[in-house]
């Protein structure tokens, strides 16, 4: 059977020219009840499924997208993921097999409302049944069986397409190596929902819209677009608008629409909604955005564990810090909840002025593109795994104080053997990649600084981006062998919390800390009365120093003790001269890295 | 000639029984152009106008409020600020001769949209012209004077009321006193903008609208409805919304609406939504809401300084915490061009999760009742100024460590005569308190901590809810005879930029701090090797201690050598046998207070 060519179907947008359909002829059981006769996919591909078939990469595109994410050829009009998707880029046309197909309940060349019924002789409209993110991912499955394709290298994508990474991840576990998450979250949330249901009432309610039955006369233009230009509003940001129309507030550009003509925001509103409708059909997108709105994988801890527990990818997840549509913080539970079933996962929120929109923007998405070409790349680069200068770096009897580790080799010491190990505050990822080198397995990294969560990523590493005073609850206890905390303690502000998550997330903790009573810093303290300042880590004055805690190891050792937290073992050096200090370390030696478990 | 008595007019909302009307037959002339020949005001009032004619208070109510506040008497219908408004409540109707007039372009009784032209014989309909909130105000001043009022003790309001308060006092600063402007800013954001031009263009776009002219017909209810659905959404919060609907998300009430039948927050929605149509005309919506839109102080501290000058009064700025609408940082900007202007202003920016509504909700108006009353009073309560026990306490001659504060009368010795002051860090308002006492004049604190702020209004300070290591910057240079800062500095992250501050902002700076390095510190430090916990400030654990920075006298005087400060005089004392310190005092003295200059 081909593509029913019913003029109200093909005339939704520009033709997509190098786009593929597939008819299903199986019927489709929808997860709400219902069910599809025959389902047509709409797909484009670039690049070549290597021998193996094991280089396909299936991106899912949000609401309002559709398969054309990047031009085929230099006349071909431009897609909706230029800045991502093509040869050389982060996703690598040259390397992988792309894929990307129009959503089931689109208006696209996918079967939608648009399409007539194969049981009847009108388009669905109305009659349309409710579909749910899990009815698209099983279509896109068929699809990919379709292709020969058993196992994806990678799905990924952002908003609504972020939905359908998760869902991939848990239906269809088997089939999916790495997910890349963006912009996206378990559920939409109250405030989300409502203004969903404001834009599709703005829809139903105009007169056009004729109980969805409008093909045979005009469109509910009106409606879809208010519609749009509500949704638009939350895909941007206060900050982004503010930076966009707030200088130029009452000057509306010139565009010839019955919306606004006193407010530059309402112009630009105006033509996103006018443009919208010449390529977007009302129905499929109250299907869509109704298909957004029943998404959820669990409010809930116990809830989100249950349902992502099938999942056995690889995992990363970009949210961005203006999105206040799925935010960064609902992004992180979804993190935290892989993490307490300790599966592999790494996450990076990006500072971002741009909003949900964050993941489809040139500016905002450097670091993201950075991350998704390593993770999808999935080996340390060369370049960055410079581990013989570690080694050379360790093995230096100088000063930790000037950039040198003198501190890795005693953690080393400390270490068991082949021990999984999580790093708190783990920098670039360069302690990491010394025990990757040695053998170490898993490991983890955690850090709150954005270029060093990428710096890790880039080097291969799992890391979660977070702050260490409050994001390491979801770590499950005793989940790692050793949980690290280097040159991390005296810039914490809540030391006992951190000190105890070591000690609950860890078998054995290892923590490498300066002792702010060796004896030079004393004696400067008794003899001249001031704050010490020393080199390294002591060289700051006392007013801006990012040390925000003194430790010394005799109040460390205190802290322990009234914790119930018990010392293994310890090693205390003195860093001027490399040696080690069994006599009085807190007078003698500058660092000490102590051995700890509960 | 009596209010015109077309249906269409008078049946909009419930009948307002107290409600007076007053038609003012002077011609209008409007901001933007275009005048009213006559106007109506339907008000109403409660409690007395004393015999000075000097208790008046009016209250401006938003955008889809009217003039009934508060019930008259039992039998009558609630008002809509009942928790503030009453006898004995915070705008107390025993003292106050409250006011409050619905607005013009309203639909409540004054002349709106929904009026006769009285140059014609049909309702004015989208002929009524563009209105300001200026021209509202103007209306309101008519209705003051004919009530023989010519100064208001206050004009209060919030949201759309806050933009008239903001006007009353600069358009007519001879007739008011004190202004308290809650939830409002000098401007709304684009993104706020934005949603009111989905918003009106639902009502314009909906069929029965009929270009405005709907008074015969029926009403334009669908587009009312979603405008008002999704202005509520703004009113909200996003946390707020969580609370309330994601336990039942898929638990619709059972409203009988078109609007909606799945998801909880919508049939909420459709609940406002379908009852605001009942009481509130379409017009008016639109007319209001764009003079909302349209008002417009500044978006330059340059342009606000200009915009502000005019007005006289006290002000009393209160923001909410989750405020998206009118955000806190909004409302500091306005605060911000006062303190520039070396205006008296207070504000507060509550914490509360209650989102824009915030104002109108008994739970998070508790602390602004608070203020209100205390600000409204315009005297320190007796019952708080307790000055007999300052007075006492600064003459013990105990440790300042043990809850006294000795450093108090050090500062008082370092005090210029009649001098003004602004305390930084001023907590409750203790020291400012003794300061009045004794005379000095102007005083104002700046305060982070919420509590005390509200702590401070009650004593009738004025005072600034901010951070000290960022709120200071809109204080003008050398406006203060005195810049405080008494026991702040250990915990302030930027101890420099807040040093440059104090002597930026006072011709003296006097500040106190503990003297880390006095004699017990060191040698407990050199014996033990650990950092030395002592009574009072230093009474802190090494790893939980609120002190950020560690201070010594030699460290602070180099500190202000290095940045071209000069010390002029200071104070050095043992607060254990209350001695002043002469002789090497950054050994022997525990504190200091010293006094700056640039």
């Amino acid at each position: 059977m081909s593509l029913p060519l019913n003029a109200n179907i093909l005339r939704i947008g520009p033709p997509l020219q190098h786009a593929q359909t597939w008819i299903s002829h199986n019927t489709l059981a929808l997860e709400n009840g219902g069910r599809l006769k025959e389902v047509t996919t709409c797909y484009e591909t670039w690049g070549t499924l290597n021998h193996e078939r094991s280089n396909a990469v299936l991106i899912c595109h949000a609401l309002s997208g559709d398969s054309h994410v990047v031009r085929h050829d230099e006349q071909d009009t431009p897609g909706w993921w230029e800045i991502l998707v093509g040869p050389g880029k982060p996703i690598d046309t040259d390397r992988y097999f792309v894929i990307c197909s129009n959503l089931l309940g689109g208006c696209r060349g996918t079967t939608g409302p648009n399409f007539v019924n194969p049981e009847g002789t009108q388009p669905y409209g109305a009659a349309f049944p409710i579909i749910t993110v899990r009815d698209m991912v099983a279509v896109q499955r068929r699809l990919i069986d379709h292709l020969g394709i058993s196992r994806l290298h990678a799905v990924i994508g952002g908003s609504l397409g972020g939905l359908q990474v998760l869902t991939w991840a848990i239906d269809h576990p088997e089939a999916v190596k790495s997910s890349i998450v963006l912009a996206a979250s378990a559920r939409l949330s109250s405030q989300g929902i409502a203004f969903d249901i404001v834009g599709r009432n703005a829809i139903r309610h105009d007169p056009n819209f004729a109980g969805g039955q409008y093909y045979d006369g005009p469109a509910p233009e009106a409606g879809l677009a208010l519609a749009r230009m509500l949704a638009h509003i939350t895909y941007l940001s206060d900050e982004s608008m503010r930076a966009k129309f707030d200088p130029t507030r009452l000057q509306p550009r010139s565009v010839d629409s019955a919306f606004e003509s006193t407010f530059s925001v309402g112009s630009y509103l105006a033509h996103q909604g006018d443009r919208f409708v010449e390529r977007f059909d009302a129905n499929s997108y109250i299907t869509l955005s109704t298909a957004m709105d029943l998404f959820d994988l669990g409010d809930s801890k116990q809830k989100l564990a249950k349902t992502l527990a099938p999942s056995t990818c690889r995992w990363l997840f970009l949210s961005f810090s203006s999105d206040w549509l799925y935010p960064a913080s609902a992004s992180r539970q979804l993190v935290d909840a892989l993490v307490a079933q300790s599966k592999s996962v790494s996450s990076c929120e990006i500072e971002s002025p741009a909003g949900h929109d964050s993941f489809l923007l040139e500016n905002t998405m450097e670091d993201g593109g950075r991350m998704i070409r390593a993770f999808l790349a999935n080996d340390p680069s060369p370049a960055n795994s410079s581990s013989v200068s570690y080694e050379s770096r360790i093995d230096q009897p100088t000063s930790i104080f000037h950039g040198q580790r003198l501190d890795y080799k005693m953690i080393l010491r400390l270490m068991p053997e082949d021990a999984s190990v999580v790093d708190l505050g783990c920098g670039n990822g360069e302690l990491l990649s010394i025990l990757r080198d040695r053998g170490y397995r898993p490991l983890l990294g955690v850090e709150r600084d954005q270029e060093q969560v990428v710096e890790c990523i880039e080097r291969g590493h799992l890391v979660i981006h977070a702050d260490l005073d409050k994001g390491l609850s979801a770590i499950p206890d005793q989940s790692f062998q050793v949980a690290l905390l280097s040159q991390t303690l005296q810039s914490i502000v809540d030391v006992a919390g951190v000190l105890e998550e070591v000690v609950r997330i860890g078998r054995r903790g290892i923590v490498s800390f300066p002792n702010f009573a060796h004896a030079p810093m004393r004696e400067t303290f008794l003899r001249e009365g001031r704050l010490p300042k020393e080199e390294g880590l002591y060289a700051y004055d006392w007013h801006d120093t990012p040390n925000r805690r003194f430790p010394s190891i005799l109040d460390f050792q205190e802290l322990c003790s009234n914790r119930g937290i018990h010392i293994l073992e310890a090693i205390y050096f003195n860093s001027k001269n490399g040696k080690e200090i069994v006599d009085d370390p807190n007078l003698n030696a500058d660092v000490a890295v102590v051995a700890l478990t509960r």
